[in-house]
């Protein structure tokens, strides 16, 4: 890593938008060292009050269905009406090995040339959690930065879309036509979290099928709890490749932000999201002063082993993980 | 409570089946003090080689759906098959009237006074988190005392459902005619999470809308993705008015157990499920260190206010809280 900047320095950068600093920002943030930290918070409460203006948009959906062109064709189009915007990335994949597609900033090379837009792949190598709070980090330091609009992108693996959706305003799901074996890479329940479904690659002969798809889908939903937002989740076809529906698809979350600005729910869910990202941290550094203490590492894998063959009960191994865990801060 | 009995009493009484020792027994592990949880750590390591052999079934709906008949009817359905069932309940709810309907065992009479059903509802006044840990323990005793089937009943609140789904092998979801207005209580993403789904009261007049309903659920839940175990998702109407559709439900959840049996699901899934069990209860004990500290409990209620009021960063705000505990500690 480059030499640090001073916290004054990262903060008048972010403020005046410039995107080298948002970078290197960005970068102090992901850093688990003791001093990066410390100057990470600090910039951060500094730039507080100018967070929390942009709208989030998380977007999903399995390897395939086009995410990459999807998000470059949205992207232009809000870049067409003036608007600032991130795409961030939350890719559990990336972990395991250790660099992924989606980490890949060339493959939305004509959005990472906009002026207006800004492209960041999450950091490889962490944990979902660590993931999770270098995300919220780095949203609110793009904020900052006058973004106005923060999409983060997501892969349908682990728990990452619940993640996702519990840090944006506005969820969105992208399938494909022809319900079946594609859907599977979908994890149950991710459907019934979306606020919108879009079905991508409704062009040439698949058109008829994703009109299809989206009166299933419409029936389908309808039979589904409704969301707190007072919102009713919609399903639109589009064409990343022909650039068809994603106009439509801005207007519709437009209409999702006056409805929900006006129900007082956008507020709400944006204050219990900030209370849940608290404990979210909370726990998950009790969490790893546990699990990435080098004693533990070794000791919970010997007994995961033990419990999944039935060896033990969870409860017990539980507790002696737990008693190892005391010794060693003694 | 009554004086504790020895380690061996304990053992010896539930493994012989006595009703009066498991009860009793069930009241030690849901103790938290220390003695007691000694003992009870002692009784279910001896009766860990008996536990594991029944068959677990998690069943959820909202108020009004019927639950407590129902469970009745399919209860009194098994026992005349001769088969020992228990009905352990969890039930958010009482934590906060302190006492409940579910409480209630005189809700399914008929099931409490039949020889081989054993009726047990969950502690009140706890944490979601204790709740699993006394449910999960309870249902152990219970199949040590020969119960071959534990039915964990839970009402559509909180995260009560994802907690039931992850200790049991067959998750159903009672429903009734009529979308719109009723389902609104189910939360999202618990439609799919289910092994079936049954309209219940599915009699007199409202046959022909709980038929229609099966056909809406079964065109909606092919477009959803389809589960690990290889089972597809059943819907089905039933009565617990009538007792129509019981022996077929039960003969749907036999064709579950078989096929998972051979496919190895069930056995993976129990694996994971145990090792889910023993990281939920390390996680668990290290947050109920931090919130259940009393100072804490008074910081995190302040610092909650002014984080969801915007006035201070969440993470800041953990940061304040975690250091705040570490001085508990010293």
């Amino acid at each position: 890593m480059r030499q640090r900047l001073t916290v004054d320095a990262y903060t008048e950068g972010i403020l005046a938008g410039d995107r080298i600093i948002l970078s290197r920002a960005i970068t102090l943030i992901e850093s688990r060292l003791k001093n990066d930290r410390q100057i990470a918070g600090k910039v951060l409460k500094n730039i507080l009050p100018a967070t929390g203006r942009s709208l989030r948009i998380g977007i999903t959906g399995v390897p395939g269905v086009g995410k990459s062109t999807f998000i470059e064709v949205f992207g232009k189009h809000l870049t067409s009406l003036n608007k600032k915007i991130t795409v961030l990335t939350i890719d559990p994949s990336s972990k395991k090995s250790g660099g992924s597609i989606l980490a890949d900033k060339t493959r939305m090379e004509n959005l990472a040339h906009d002026p207006l837009a800004y492209i960041r792949p999450s950091a490889a190598g962490l944990s979902l959690g660590g993931v999770a709070r270098n995300t919220r980090e780095a949203m609110l330091l793009c904020e900052a930065a006058g973004y106005e609009i923060i999409v983060i992108e997501t892969v349908g693996v682990g728990q990452s879309e619940t993640l996702v959706r519990g840090m944006t305003d506005f969820f969105l799901l992208l399938m494909l036509a022809g319900a079946g074996d594609e859907l599977q890479g979908i994890k149950k329940g991710i459907m019934e979290m979306a606020d919108a479904v879009a079905i991508n690659k409704a062009d040439g002969k698949n058109k008829t099928a994703a009109r299809q798809a989206v009166d299933e889908y419409r029936n389908a939903l309808h039979l589904f709890p409704k969301s707190d937002s007072g919102f009713t989740t919609r399903v639109i076809t589009c064409s990343a490749l022909e650039g068809t529906g994603i106009p439509e698809l801005w207007e519709l979350i437009e209409d999702y932000e006056k409805l929900t600005a006006h129900n007082g729910f956008f507020k709400r869910n944006r204050q219990s999201q900030n209370l849940e990202w608290m404990h979210d941290y909370i726990r998950q550094t009790l969490e790893d002063q546990f699990y990435e203490n080098p004693t533990m590492k070794k000791s919970v894998k010997v007994i995961e082993k033990s419990v999944s063959e039935g060896k033990e009960l969870p409860i017990a191994a539980a507790q002696k993980l737990l008693n190892a865990f005391l010794k060693t801060k003694n």
